[in-house]
């Protein structure tokens, strides 16, 4: 595997949000260019404005194509319109319109093998809405744009813990009818496949949670662990997937419980999420697993709160893009190990007293 | 208020599971017995094998009437079948049996004004089932036998968060159509009285978390905060119940906003739970508020996988006993306080000359 430095695009996100100042933050410490070239997708304007107003040092050049990015530097790549107005703290079209025009360049440069990783910053999820975003989030629209048909599963992670979601950004009302053993099944060989090779764990330990208050307590509260989950956590584990559980959320979580797996299969958003969030304080990432690009994010959102105001913490950008680095490398990795097996040896068995001559060649 | 001990009844609960272990720790120390004065309801028999098995050196005096409780110890009220057969770390019908026993005891016991306060030790929700207990657990059991027609209000803390839940023990299927306007009103005025009169909380504030992943993203994923949330909160506050909210659970618990509340209002049983216990680690209790009677128990359940052992904690226990003790102070101090208001003064003004004349007495 050729050592060269990955490089990483970076969406701004939601300009009127504390996008810039977490990239700007990551980047201010020089070390960070030892690992990757990043390129971020946005406005050199409104870098230049944030850069400003929060007060950090960070240095970086404009570029109009992510070929010119060949130094050891922050580079910020022009994508938006010229006259993007920031409204800090607001939620605005215009910032949706810009978050999409950067999205949209770093899938076309992805595919054009211009840029290695993903790394997005947050979005508003409801002033990017329009006819080529209608999705509820990064996770579907990347499924969509770059999934070649694959499946993508949400996996939250830090270094002590992780969670992937059966079901995504979908009512509370919808979630008990869309826990079918189908989506289960699907979601844990996609869990465990990610484990194994984006991860690089031989045999991964899957906790599976269970849907229902107190894992439904026998049918009492809930029947679909005894005819849903149950059963599939079975078929799995004979063919072959190290699956246990279904676990009482509130129960596994409290009783440390969950640092003897290698990951956690909540059933939905906010099961898994709070008691992640809640863990993970401000250094989890969430991974797009699953699909051919590798993605990561921030675990927060624009938090318009505290845009602006030079108080966010870059800890959970920072942790973002070194997973993307560390996945990116534990699947070329892989590659390489898979590419040349060791060929089998064959020879025709004669009688019982016949032995393998390894020195003679057939 | 006269400074009496506080007689505390403690349910032994499943006796197959960790109860007898977490009361026997708990009162290792004599310190306890200046607080209050402990009624286990249980097998003294029973008692005694963990003693041995655990080997804790606890003593206590057995006794057949709650009025024999008179000392500065442990007592065990014997209210169990004699021939009852501990089978550690297994589900019964006989644990179940005797769990209800002692129950049935504590409740009949506390009718007659012969305990202050109960805390229930973990039961097996499965094997407790009977005629007279057809119910997903002890909340709903008291509620019936001890409410008088008040709701129950399930509220789990520990020293620096207060979680209660808008909906219990019910399936994840049912939950969006258990969230109504009428619940929530209920739910939170519940809340906001015993945040005032359980833990003397002059003006509580409560967080209302959203039902939906992100709160629904205005509409994107799911309807019920733009429907049912919002003009709840809206209509609550203005009857002067400081709620706010809906806060999105993940970005609730993960940003540590929940430092800035006296309560937090969870709208099912996981997402304020798994959250809750991640947090508080070993000495989390749970709290039946809205009824007459003051009930508190451990946050955790039977332990069954550590039965038996001796190396269940019995923190949560211990933090149920002072916290049941605590209320039962706040309540017996707020009803002196308001018993004798002070008397408004009354007089007939004449002209706007005239001044009252606290001297006189007309």
């Amino acid at each position: 595997m050729e050592n060269r430095k990955i490089r990483v695009g970076i969406t701004h996100g939601d300009m009127n949000g504390i996008g810039y100042e977490i990239i700007l933050k990551a980047f201010e410490d020089d070390a960070m260019f030892d690992l990757c070239t990043p390129i971020v997708y946005g406005s050199p304007k409104v870098a230049t404005y944030y850069r400003k107003t929060i007060g950090v040092e960070t240095n970086f050049s404009i570029i109009n194509q992510a070929q010119q990015a060949t130094d050891d530097k922050l580079y910020i790549l022009n994508c938006c319109n010229d006259d993007a107005k920031v409204d800090i703290g607001q939620s605005t079209p215009e910032a949706g319109q810009n978050a999409m025009l950067a999205l949209e360049r770093v899938v076309s440069d992805y595919k054009n093998g211009l840029i290695d990783v993903l790394v997005t910053a947050p979005i508003n999820k409801k002033n990017i809405q329009s006819d080529v975003f209608c999705f509820p989030g990064h996770t579907e629209y990347l499924e969509a744009c770059l999934g070649n048909g694959d499946k993508a599963l949400m996996i939250l992670l830090n270094e002590h813990l992780r969670v992937a979601l059966a079901t995504g950004h979908i009512p509370v009302r919808d979630i008990a009818s869309a826990i079918t053993s189908d989506v289960l099944e699907e979601k844990t060989a996609l869990f465990s496949n990610s484990l194994r090779n984006d991860f690089g764990i031989e045999k991964p330990r899957i906790a599976v949670l269970a849907l229902n208050p107190h894992a439904g307590d026998d049918g009492l509260i809930g029947k679909e662990e005894l005819e849903t989950i149950n059963p599939t956590i079975s078929k799995m584990r004979e063919q072959g997937i190290l699956c246990f559980g279904p676990y009482a959320a509130d129960g596994f979580f409290g009783s440390g419980n969950y640092t003897h797996f290698d990951g956690v299969l909540a059933m939905y958003h906010d099961q898994g999420l709070a008691a992640f969030k809640a863990l993970s304080m401000d250094d989890g990432v969430n991974f797009t697993a699953g699909l051919p690009v590798v993605r990561t994010s921030p675990d927060h959102g624009t938090a318009y709160d505290i845009a602006g105001k030079g108080i966010a913490s870059a800890q959970s950008l920072r942790s973002a893009i070194y997973t993307a680095i560390d996945i990116f490398r534990n699947r070329e990795r892989e590659k390489e190990c898979s590419a040349n097996p060791l060929r089998k040896l064959y020879y025709n068995k004669r009688d019982d007293s016949d032995k393998l001559k390894l020195d003679s060649i057939e």
